[in-house]
């Protein structure tokens, strides 16, 4: 299935420190107190370095959803039944999700891409069809994916975002859609860092307590008959991975290799991330994560990539709404490395101990 | 000097609960799960209960800087010299300060008030001269105002709003410049609060160690020489305060009478909350506290009057920065309860617990 896509192959350079010294002189200039401008000026010191950039531009915002299905779903992992995927890909295709209302505010467009619902959509306008399979299967029992499938839906997420860079899109936010996503974000996340599986399981969408301990014995079943390779992405991702979670990782991937920043989202986006970093964990220079969700897993996730989320609303929807809200912040701190007076230009003393 | 303003004689309606009945209704018929966007929500319903008004509309944003010098900066004080208060004025008419950035990128107005800069801008295009004094005394030796001083400062917070509100605005931001304000905000804080100066006292602009301590100390000595009454608002402002913290307390009063949520910044700006506090607890009703400021003495503040900050991004920068960022999330909200699709509108099965 898949022949030209070698995981081995990224070339991610880490940030050049150069660029923070460039990026610190100018900051430290400009009429503020230094440093008073707190995590935005440390926001804008990325952007500079990443984009290998002293005065960097923000041309175009995209924020991707990945849409898929989850097999697992049949274990009553979900408060919502599996048709509500598909129903969200209308909704978003029509504008009336939450995510479409955040990227309009955040000036953001809206790719929607099926990566494996269970759904045949035909020709819909407005739906990237990039279906990897027609939902995975239910990790309870067997593989969710075959290893080719997995690297297929990081195939998907890389080629989309590849297409986007060439288009000039250079903020890229990454959204999921999948009724019972969060099962396999917390499999891979108990895979990955190691924690307890009961540490990175929440309530998604709202179980009750004895929904969540079902998912949870669910989750630990699945990891004692697979038992994935941390150290093998891919195995990680087949087994009890979902197709949106390698896309985002795809995404991940091509943005750093490209050298332009990647916003993650919440729980199942971050997911993505953390297959991404198996794979490559110079990835962890381009990511922003946006907020911190409140789905439990999320801190064990942001801690193990050691990022600090710029919100914290309490928001567990997904869709990449986070990732939009988190786009306003970062054009905020670019803008305000770029627009600001300097105190020389400005006429303005500065601190006596300087 | 003041003849019309009767502090006592603010009728502020406590929130109406029949509207936030109406706004959860309507925010758990969106396409999302029930409180999925956390705080998002919940400041949606406190708009549409503060405007009283199922959909309500933003019109207008604005954020007021005002500006006043302090006599305390002879004590060495800040970082900065005190002409830097004049200096800054110069920069935001300019539109080159951190605040011009961060509102235009909220698509906010900004109004700049000189209720206390001692400085003679004469008539300044574009600055609105509401002078109640040329910089107040050093409250380390003899008290920062008059009482007359005082409730003029708050007149003049109040007058620029309802004006600002008589033309449409209907989302204010409020901001300060004032060399030197960390001190008297200080002071307030300790009065009002009950806290320790030690625990309500930080670097304002980026003092050293050794300049804290006498931060601290010039704090102290003032409190035991005016021991003001934390009753008594206007004996607070007057002994301890600055114009601009007092004009920051006539907005806020101004809002909540108007119904018209007001959003604060930092430490200095939410000193003037605790004293519109002192004259009216319902105001806090109305108040969105935007960040969480990196200067100590901001926790005890929103402690004191209960409020929940929307960002924590370690700003300590003033002048309403952290007011024009929170504006992007309080329209995001509205947004989201306006603009978001229903299950019913956009067919999508809920929740089976529903």
């Amino acid at each position: 299935m898949n022949t030209v896509f070698d995981l081995s192959k990224f070339t991610i350079k880490p940030l050049n420190e150069v660029f923070f010294d460039i990026a610190k002189k100018r900051l430290d200039s400009l009429t503020k107190p230094i440093g008073s401008l707190g995590i935005l000026e440390e926001i804008a010191s990325r952007l500079v370095a990443i984009y290998e950039n002293s005065m960097p531009e923000i041309k175009g915002k995209l924020i991707f959803v990945f849409a898929g299905d989850h097999g697992v779903v049949e274990e009553g992992v979900s408060a919502y039944p599996k048709e509500v995927t598909a129903q969200m890909v209308f909704n978003f295709l029509r504008g009336g999700a939450g995510i479409n209302v955040l990227a309009r505010h955040a000036g953001a467009d809206v790719r929607v891409v099926d990566v494996g619902v269970d759904y045949d959509f035909g020709n819909l306008p407005g739906l990237i069809s990039k279906k990897v399979c027609w939902g995975t299967k239910n990790l309870a029992k067997e593989p969710a994916m075959t290893r080719e499938e997995a690297i297929r839906s990081i195939e998907v997420g890389y080629e989309c975002a590849k297409s986007a860079i060439s288009e000039g899109y250079n903020l890229i936010g990454i959204g999921d859609m999948g009724i019972g996503n969060t099962t396999p974000s917390s499999a891979i996340t108990a895979v990955i860092t190691g924690r307890p599986v009961e540490e990175v399981t929440g309530r998604g969408t709202g179980l009750t307590e004895e929904d969540l301990k079902r998912k949870i014995a669910v989750i630990k079943k699945a990891l004692a008959l697979h038992n994935p390779d941390p150290k093998d992405p891919i195995d990680v991702l087949s087994k009890v991975g979902g197709t949106e979670i390698g896309a985002c990782a795809g995404v991940v991937l091509a943005c750093a290799e490209a050298r332009i920043p990647v916003i993650t989202d919440g729980f199942i986006t971050t997911a993505g991330v953390l297959i991404a970093y198996q794979i490559n964990p110079e990835i962890r220079h381009y990511v922003f994560a946006s907020h911190r969700s409140e789905e439990i897993g999320h801190r064990a996730q942001l801690r193990y990539l050691g990022l600090r989320p710029l919100l914290d609303l309490n928001l567990r929807l997904g869709e990449g709404t986070g990732s939009a809200l988190a786009m306003l912040l970062v054009e905020a701190s670019l803008k305000i490395y770029k627009e600001m007076a300097t105190f020389e230009s400005a006429g303005v003393s500065e601190s006596r101990y300087k």
